[in-house]
């Protein structure tokens, strides 16, 4: 019988000798390795922070002392811990246990947690609630993985350093972001590291902190002395830790970068299951490559996902001084790129649809507001089967409806580059392109478009009584419906790629009121707020039957594509009834 | 002739001795006190940073040099030594000047700002540019007022700090925000006064910048010279300077938070126009402190704007442990919010409506994915005559398209102390509730509506034909179109107030279909991703006539509202006349 098979509860931790703990770190490293390499995901973080968990969980007493992990993305062997061992030794289980905090799994969890650099400021709450209710327990959050750079994380900081009672915060120092660390914070960080917490500039003792330094945060033992020092304190402290990022897998403590995030298959060598061919990553970076060597004020900015984004070591390398990652801050990502922009360079900055959505005051008043001529490329942008902390669905809505920002979709290789190469050398807009989520398409035909004339919609293909309006990655699906309709009811449609998703093209909507009854839309995204809606209202007030199709406004939880896509009727199936009903 | 008649640029401030330089500063002095008194504006802080501004411009080479003020509402000296003291001498010109940086209106501004803590991360942005083409000049920024503690503003310390060229940062404390300053990093700034700048914990040098002290900001001489030391530096720098908020006006000194901002009519005396009698502002104050005598759990946030919400001083010291202000900390506040919920406590955050746009990443993950009982009032939310850096116009899309949050419009007292006390009491939705805006409206009635029954519009009155949707502020709008419609047409109209903004009554909307032809929807906001569209796309597919009417997506910048209105249709008459275009 394993210590593992032993422990169901956290109190199992806290009958455990250090032996029996350390064996169990091993098996916990056992099972993380497994998982990730059958069904893919975070693997250094959790590999780094085992010997950190055993310990405040034989510290402290989940789930009355409450643990708020950032980001949650460290949270397997607090799972393996919290009676969900099965998620990492029963293969059948591995996808019933998500990958980051879940309160629907366990009352460990106190919250849903995807974004980073939320964990102190939550925490402060959590803090201040018990207070006022006269409770007595402790609160640790536990922040880590360049999550200290975020606004947010420094905001709860300020706070949570006043707050005159418990508070704990362990800084989960591996030395790593997802990529390298950025920025002067982390040059202190390396600072302290260095002095063993003695060196006379101290970030956090700014703040009013009680500061502790411990060298081995991968050493059980010396991990519960500290824990124990610090329990019950009655002031905000913080206990700074060095781990080893990937540590007992040798290839993760290597490639740290590589394997903060890991597709299944690398233990049985099947890495190179890489995409061959052209991407839009690759040409997006192809793009960059080119432009830049013959413009040196191209710039490209990343807020700490260039594996995201495709941007390799490599390319960063080549890039040199016109390459910013900023670390985790969209927020100061958008207003860098347009300050940039209003001094004469050519930002091109990328971002996860997921975590545009960090920096909306940024793209109204820093950018939007002073029209600076910025490219935001906005990755992963689509209905997909993530997780509900990583949806990228609600990017239409929240960057569309800003006033002077230009938002467009491309459909094909093609088009994308145009919309890229035209947004890097105009200097009226802000213009974001929602890089097409998926295999590249190619029309095979150069795009000659003129991009200054906003607003216009391209008639793919002409028909009559029935319009279907294909937005970026859905303009194949409007042509598959279009084909249906054909096949069901005779109905020859016309096809619409409306490329700009900030406007709608007033003329073209007036055009088909001449010969068509119905027009579709349909979008990679939530209804609400987003593209269709535009549509609906302009043809408000006139005969013309509008049906949308998207996603419904939900947070959706690692739902298969096709459950996804059957309730939200984006099937060409559906669709077509959809729209003989209407007929 | 004064000294300030022969400043036309700022090369005239050069040739300047310094006795004429502090004529001068009583000068500008001068003419900030008239015409805050006659139009309104921000006072203490321009009052502090008069000699600062005399000293940059004698120092540096504007607009070469590039300044960055943050919220550049300390932005009048700059004004008045940049070619618009017109705007603080001329009656005629004050209100033709704004109170921030304005691009069109100098060279000297080089962005549009008016949210805080940007400046940091736009400086960035200029210098990196500046270094890209091979330029050399300084980019300088002034941050104060509480704008450190905003996460933008930390995040471009952040990678200011590793900039590795010239980019100066004058940290202008006067020891307050707009209240009090919040937080460990102010307790950091106190202890760098008192130590003259030498004590050990240095929240700048952590970062690794150039670190100088000044204690006398206000010192025209004593400025020149760190200036001059400063001046074309290659290292990221921090100036730390001591000024007095108010200085040269007593009461502004002896009442620093109520001179932050202040009316018009000081002067004279004529402070106590004051509005009397019951006011939103005060219904609230009351709701929070009888409901917090019986319930310790409440706890109310703000972001440091207490004035704007009607939180006076006394009112917070009644509150006591009870009350956080979290100091300029949007995404801070929304987090703790939710975790105070989370933990069984009932916040109440206070935020007005061009603030809130600064979290919206905290409102979706921190806040509606955890489905957290949070009550946020929504204040200022409205078609306004604002800068376009303050308009209240945004918060119906940003809030209402995000799953989980219900999103409240009240019409009128009764509605919104009975949703006011729903939302404090339910356990099961963050709600967000968007105070009226303007005169306290009695129905005279008790509500007695049950809110947990979601997305139920209400009729106000029954009619036929056509039915018309006011939504909170615009209730009243709806009634007075009404009786016009009935005037001009007969047609007796239904009235329906809708309540949620973050749905739509599919019931109602259905009976609606039997005997009216045209729905309109009045909107106090923008219409792109509103409140209308939603009604709009809901009868797409019906014989149902839709008109949405409310603002466009735009910045407007001190437009007049009857100008807006007359604009957006927004007037009885207007929206008649469209009805009828479509009966």
């Amino acid at each position: 019988m394993s210590i593992l098979d032993k422990i169901n509860t956290p109190l199992d931790v806290k009958k455990l000798h250090l032996d029996e703990m350390k064996e169990l770190a091993q098996e916990i490293r056992e099972g993380i390795l497994k998982r990730v390499n059958t069904i893919g995901g975070h693997l250094g973080p959790d590999l780094g922070i085992v010997e950190a968990t055993i310990a405040l969980h034989y510290v402290f007493n989940s789930p009355v002392d409450k643990f708020v992990f950032d980001v949650s993305h460290q949270v397997y062997p607090h799972k393996m811990l919290t009676g969900r061992k099965e998620g990492f030794t029963n293969p059948d289980e591995y996808s019933v246990i998500s990958g980051y905090f879940n309160p629907q799994e366990s009352e460990h969890d106190p919250f849903i947690i995807g974004h980073t650099s939320t964990s102190v400021s939550l925490a402060t709450g959590l803090a201040k609630a018990r207070d006022l209710k006269g409770e007595k327990y402790n609160v640790i959050a536990l922040i880590g993985d360049g999550s200290l750079s975020g606004g947010e994380a420094y905001e709860g900081l300020n706070n949570a350093s006043v707050l005159n009672s418990n508070m704990i915060i362990i800084i989960n120092d591996n030395e790593m972001s997802i990529a390298e660390n950025q920025g002067g914070l982390y040059k202190n960080l390396k600072e302290l590291r260095e002095t063993n917490g003695k060196c006379e500039n101290n970030f956090f003792k700014t703040f009013g902190f009680e500061y502790f330094y411990v060298e081995e945060g991968n050493d059980i033992q010396k991990m519960i002395d500290i824990l124990e020092k610090v329990k019950d304190t009655n002031k905000p402290t913080v206990v700074h830790i060095h781990t080893l990022k990937g540590k007992g897998y040798e290839p993760a403590v290597l490639d740290k970068e590589s394997f903060h995030w890991h597709l299944p298959g690398f233990l049985n060598n099947n890495e190179c299951d890489m995409q061959e061919g052209e991407t839009y990553d690759s040409i997006t970076t192809d793009y960059i490559l080119k432009k830049q060597a013959k413009d040196n004020t191209i710039i490209t900015i990343n807020p700490a996902t260039p594996g995201a984004c495709g941007f390799s070591k490599e390319f960063r390398e080549k890039l040199g001084k016109n390459y910013t990652d900023v670390g985790i801050a969209e927020e100061h990502a958008v207003a860098y790129a347009s300050a940039l922009a209003k001094n004469g360079a050519k930002p091109i900055l990328a971002v996860l649809s997921s975590f545009i959505q960090r920096t909306y005051d940024q793209l109204s008043q820093d950018l939007a507001l002073n029209n600076s001529p910025a490219t935001l490329l906005i990755y992963w942008g689509a209905i997909s089967s993530a997780d509900a902390t990583h949806l990228g669905v609600f990017d239409i809505p929240m960057i569309s409806n800003i006033p002077n920002i230009v938002y467009l979709a491309p459909t094909c290789k093609e088009e994308y580059l145009k919309m890229l190469d035209w947004s890097v050398e105009q200097t009226k807009y802000p213009v974001a392109i929602r890089v097409p989520f998926g295999d590249i398409i190619s029309s095979g035909v150069e795009d000659t478009t003129d991009y200054s004339i906003l607003n216009k919609f391209k008639v793919e293909e002409q028909g009559e009584k029935v319009a279907i309006i294909g937005v970026g990655n859905f303009l194949q699906l409007a042509k598959e419906v279009k084909q249906e309709l054909k096949l069901k009811s005779g109905i020859d449609a016309t096809v619409i790629n409306p490329r700009f998703l900030t406007g709608v093209d007033k003329d073209l909507l007036d055009t088909l009121k001449q010969n068509h009854k119905v027009v579709i839309t349909l979008e990679d995204g939530v209804l609400e707020g987003g593209f269709g809606e535009k549509v609906a209202r302009y043809y408000g007030s006139s005969d013309m039957k509008v049906l949308n199709f998207g996603a419904s406004k939900e947070f959706t939880d690692r739902i298969p594509l096709e459950k996804l896509y059957e309730k939200y009727h984006l099937t060409k199936e559906l669709i077509v009834k959809d729209i003989q009903n209407v007929l």
